[in-house]
């Protein structure tokens, strides 16, 4: 079939939906975050993509450290709360049961199946944008999430986003593993 | 619930599943990637992590140009070969019907719903790593992927990546609309 020229400032891939929370003007603050992706497996790093006028970006540079939350399903509503409202208008600090780990002074969110620590590797200054690596240094989850030791996608029930449309949706039924069905075309 | 310290080297949020292609040695090649996010809207931008080995990432510094492929959940066994051979063993130039757009060098599958044209914005150099940042520049899809003129997630059927476990998912059912369900908290 014959392609045809498209509205080119999409990005239709599936983006996560997770929690940054770090603390700004010493309380807890929470941003709702879709622009993140891995970018090294050792060191562990996550780049993530924020506005340069952020109030979450503000107490991450101060503090040097974050918080990654990955809230199931049943969260939907806050979460979405918190992209729509800023910590520059709203107390954010009493949505969630905050609880702290190892790093000590980064909030994390107890409603969610899996969080993460990161500190501060770098931050990138380009455009309007903070580009901000984080290393990852502990992961907290729970015992009904894991099977067989391991963190299990469908007992999460970690949220999916696109834009467009935006909207956030459930993970699917699995396809294929990867790594493995590519095989058959090996020769 | 209490929660455990579990395995930090996870990154158990939906990534995409992509194909970059660009011109190697003389001919097309793609590669396997799912360590992408947007970085911008306005110029609008993606960055991409890759090994700072990989053949496809050769060919994007020496043209300065490249493509992003979406493909459909029936593409997943030459998505996934894509993933564990590397063009510098393995000549993937007639694994797909190619076709090419504005930017003219730049291949894109046309079994793919949706391609992009991007041009190299910046490349930074960290760790073992190259990260690609893209400003996209053309899109093309079919008008079977489209409803109302607009792109229709349900209808490109793109595939969602996790990791762990390493494996290729569907898009699930929709759970609500961003920038809208939180809104019935606010007061």
């Amino acid at each position: 079939m014959e392609k045809i020229e498209i509205d080119s400032g999409i990005a239709p891939f599936p983006k996560p939906a997770v929690l940054v929370g770090a603390i700004v003007d010493g309380k807890p603050n929470f941003m709702n975050l879709a622009w993140l992706t891995r970018i090294s497996f050792n060191p562990h790093m996550w780049l993530m993509s924020l506005r340069n006028t952020r109030y979450t970006g503000r107490g991450i540079k101060e503090q040097g450290k974050f918080s990654i939350n990955i809230p199931g399903a049943d969260l939907v509503v806050k979460l979405d709360y918190c992209g729509i409202t800023s910590g520059q208008n709203v107390d954010k600090s009493k949505l969630f049961d905050v609880f702290y780990g190892k790093l000590e002074t980064v909030p994390m969110i107890r409603e969610c199946p899996v969080c993460f620590e990161l500190t501060v590797f770098q931050i990138i200054e380009m455009l309007d944008r903070h580009l901000i690596i984080g290393e990852v240094k502990h992961a907290y989850s729970e015992e009904r999430y894991l099977t067989d030791g391991k963190l299990d996608q469908k007992k999460i029930n970690q949220l999916v986003y696109t834009q467009p449309p935006s909207r956030y949706w459930a993970l699917g039924e699995g396809v294929a593993d990867a790594f493995s069905v590519g095989k058959e075309l090996e020769k």
